[in-house]
């Protein structure tokens, strides 16, 4: 399986490519950033983000694409841009019907570390041991991305089961409620 | 000039088409709400406002489109879906070259009403008077989007006049700091 791990933002998009299974050696495909300029209006940054993006997906085709969750506790100007970018992402890989799951920082270092509260040394460290790389990528963004697509790898069993229980509950017929009683 | 105003939303995205000029009356030309199932993956919703947004800018031919500007000071799950579906729209438009112009909601209400705080109810009712409208449109979304595109006409001179004079600012070199002095 080959996935895309995308570690959005508008400074620096993180891109890897891991190709894995669970329970078996992984290999990275490739690894980087795309960067815009700080100072260049969203709209045209979004624009340049979706045209790497499409990019990558043309060069490494991935079976599937895993994109960091973004929660909005932390600093409200990065958030909306790392938001924005994290849409761009999901956009171009639906765009092309490849599946997109997205998983938390926390998931993704617990994933790779062993620890929800690992900081980007360890999760540097373990990306390397695991995909055998002679140094951490840098700068910590493209490790992420690696980190996330490790993390889709090791996940994705587990995923599917629970996508198809919950399509199966979907299908089932609502439980009528029977005659007769009254609704509480 | 022809505006096209986007009120993002992952559930509902208000689109409104307006003609018009500072101190001229002002025509809607279209407004419409795109929906997305909020039982959709997201993914899925971002590239069906994608598909619903390109069909307007198809149909429509505006010569800019302004979304309304995100904060993630209120509900973080809203904010995060706001914040993709204005990420849409801002890519869609840029994408074909348009100016994109991002106003504030109370920018939006002062443009309208004339109170940066006025409620949904006086902002429906000045945008039926302004585009002298049988009554107001329906949902809000769709009365919000029209408010967005009327408050873009009307701010469009300023907002091109600071824009110009930025450009102009980052064109001139930096002033040399006079030889001999000790910096502060």
């Amino acid at each position: 399986m080959r996935v895309l791990g995308v570690d959005p933002g508008l400074t620096r998009c993180g891109v890897g490519v891991v190709d894995g299974a669970p329970g078996r050696p992984l290999t990275m495909a490739a690894v980087g950033v795309l960067r815009t300029p700080a100072d260049a209006e969203t709209p045209l940054r979004l624009v340049a983000i979706e045209r790497g993006l499409e990019e990558w997906l043309d060069a490494h085709r991935p079976e599937a694409v895993a994109v960091e969750r973004v929660f909005s506790q932390h600093n409200v100007r990065t958030v909306m841009g790392t938001a924005q970018a994290s849409a761009v992402a999901m956009l171009c890989a639906a765009r092309r019907g490849l599946p997109v799951a997205l998983h938390t920082p926390s998931e993704v270092k617990a994933a790779v570390t062993g620890s929800g509260r690992a900081d980007k040394a360890q999760v540097g460290a373990m990306v390397t041991r695991l995909l055998r790389l002679d140094a951490p990528p840098r700068p910590a963004d493209a490790a992420d991305a690696l980190a996330l697509a490790i993390c889709h790898i090791w996940r994705a069993p587990a995923h599917d089961r629970i996508r198809r229980a919950h399509a199966a509950a979907r299908r089932e017929p609502p439980t009528p409620r029977p005659k007769g009683t009254i609704p509480s």
